[in-house]
């Protein structure tokens, strides 16, 4: 049998497992369920040797691949490292069950009593890059949620995430319910993710967690639903009625706490009335943190040492020590420019002006719109939702931040007694 | 110009059209939509003559190309028709604004306050078959909802879903507006659905209404997010502690009430201990409406007019005058029988065991499951939403009946006084 015909056999089998494996899942009572997640966080530590065992082959690779220093560390885990992903476990079985909450319940004229209620989605795919805790953290939440899960991790962390989920499925079974509520796609071919894709018959939605590239892919190859998450070209519009003194550790916080995340600010929209008093302000914060300007004409000569900055900036999501700037002459102009070159993830303006504040949270388009804080708070723990599988940037489904929630459907229940249609 | 390239630039040009109208509709005021909606109902009934005479057109075409008569009375106008049209459309207008509800409220320890508001989801993409009055109904429900709307319509009924979207962006721009919250895709070829598709970057959301194999094409081809609709293989299973009272009148409904709709039944599922006083009660009621029966090998002796029922029979959505039966041990064996065949639209019940009854509801993995009712009941219009777009089928997004609250996403509208994260 070819690689391919294998890939092909395997994966599907992966699918009728999963899709078989659901039904058992969804009868678990929120009690079992978070026995099984204790005992998980558990067997994880006291399974440390093995896993960072497969870990260091992982490191091993990486550094004979020429890895550098920064993703060879997303990747290592340490004793501690693997303590905070059970804690990480522990604090999902704290949370509430997602699953059987009455959403609404109405009784027709004719005596039918419809509930909706909320169930799992079903079979989960996640497809993500590089670091292995992952694993973990994408199991925790999907099995509180009642879902049974595929995971296809990057091929840098085969041997991690292939240890990690060894130790999960050892611990389901050894509490008597079926292992394959977790699986990891065994192969690190690529051709694997477009096999995962076509399963449309088992898998009810996929989640790619990772680069932009990565989920452009899912995106436009996937046959079953899928909820994008990620990348994130936010905007701060400094509005003439801005209070500077806010304004600017909030762009120090958005563009500067950490540089590589969706939720960092990379571009700045003024308006031109507080330009004068404000770019000057920008230029010192921006210098002392190492941040480069890119202006457009109408900034530039006010920011003695940002370059000029072309189209492709204002479509740039650098996750870089990079800002581009834009001048405007009004609120809506501000929001004409982030609806044509924002990514749907998070938009702030600085105001003190209610009427402008609030043109801003209705005409952006973006999963989350903020008045006078950083963009940096778009994140599942922020929000208080105690977990978060990733930020959609799409409309269908879920929007921003997704915890336990919107790891759910819903169905409804209808009772009659002998009703028939006329 | 080739014609695969005009196609394609004009699809474009619709997306980007529709992208930038979209804009513009979420600033009416809910007063506003429905001043529209009603003028759009005023206007249809007074161009009845123009849109009669495209029908004709239409008719024309369909008699020449042999359509048979079920489906040229689908595609057939009359003024009546179109008075029932607009009525629909009223309809809509008196129906809640689903867009600017605050779904959630809180405020985080940091001061900051979270709102989830309704927002619409921008660009929705319909493409549907025959009946020209879809065209009417599509456009109120997502004009009301707050979304730009592109269709694509059945080629059949070409001439007059023109006529009434002309009808429609006369009347809208009238009133002042762009004429783009409606636009009809100007194309009878099958390639400009595979253009539509493609157009992530502007549609939000594609939901395709018509047979098995269009919803099947659109699934498989989007790169767009879909909303699956339609195809409802609908199961009723007849417990041991049925009252067979209830039962016979539930099967006669959902099953013949009318033969061609996805929530009509297709499957009988029987408890074996339930057959010898049911089985001849069922084959008198089927013979009295010309129902055929499929029955398998443990049910057939009880049902001489039986044919013999296959494992495709079980798989098959009939739309026909023909049920198949299915006979099993307990209500487990059921539950797991409909869980494999069944599409996930309406599944029912008929018991007098609660116990029974709570199995069901909870195990069968489907929109809608029903206890001592007709599987018929899965509509909008019957659940009270007041408007239907279509059935989903699907988890994500929306299950079962689709109003104007299913054509709605939310934002999240955070307003704070200078927080960063720390």
């Amino acid at each position: 049998m070819s690689t391919d015909n294998k890939i092909c056999e395997t994966i599907t089998m992966l699918g009728r497992n999963a899709f078989s494996a659901k039904f058992s899942l969804q009868k678990l009572s929120e009690a079992e369920k978070n026995k099984v997640l204790l005992k998980v966080a558990d067997a994880l530590v006291d399974s440390s040797d093995e896993i960072l065992c497969a870990n260091e082959k992982d490191i091993k690779k990486g550094e004979e691949n020429g890895m550098h220093e920064g993703l060879l560390d997303r990747l290592r885990l340490s004793p501690e490292r693997i303590k905070d992903m059970a804690e990480g476990i522990k604090q999902v079985a704290d949370l509430p069950d997602p699953v059987g909450s009455v959403i609404d319940d109405w009784t027709l004229e004719n005596g039918l009593r419809i509930k909706k209620v909320s169930v799992p989605l079903g079979v989960i795919g996640i497809i993500y890059e590089s670091r292995p805790n992952v694993t973990a953290d994408a199991f925790s939440l999907t099995f509180k949620s009642g879902n049974a899960v595929i995971l296809k991790g990057g091929s840098d962390a085969f041997d991690s995430n292939m240890a990690i989920t060894n130790v999960i499925r050892r611990t389901i079974e050894k509490e008597g319910y079926n292992p394959d509520f977790i699986q990891l796609v065994p192969f690190t071919d690529r051709s694997a993710v477009g096999e995962l894709l076509k399963l449309r018959e088992y898998i009810d939605v996929v989640i790619p967690r990772g680069s932009a590239g990565l989920i452009r892919m899912v995106c436009e190859n996937s046959k079953i639903p899928v909820i994008e998450t990620g990348s994130g070209n936010c905007h701060i519009y400094i509005d003439k009625a801005a209070d500077i003194s806010k304004a600017i550790p909030i762009i120090i916080n958005a563009k500067t706490q950490r540089i590589g995340v969706c939720n960092a600010a990379e571009s700045l929209v003024v308006h031109e009335d507080i330009k004068e008093a404000f770019l000057p302000e920008l230029q010192k914060a921006m210098r002392e943190k190492k941040v480069e300007l890119r202006a457009d004409e109408d900034s530039i000569n006010l920011l003695p040492e940002a370059k000029p900055a072309t189209e492709t900036d204002f479509a740039t999501e650098y996750l870089d020590y990079i800002l581009s700037v834009k001048t405007v002459k009004s609120v809506d102009e501000a929001i004409e420019h982030i609806n044509k070159y924002n990514t749907g993830h998070s938009e702030s303006i600085i105001t003190e002006d209610e009427v402008a504040a609030n043109a801003f949270l209705k005409g952006v388009d973006a999963a989350c719109v903020y008045v006078n804080t950083s963009t940096r708070f778009t994140d599942g723990f922020q929000f208080g939702f105690g977990a978060e599988i990733g930020i959609s940037t799409q409309k269908l489904h879920a929007r921003g931040p997704m915890g336990l929630k919107e790891l759910t459907s819903y169905k409804y229940e209808i009772t009659g007694d002998g009703q028939i249609r006329g």
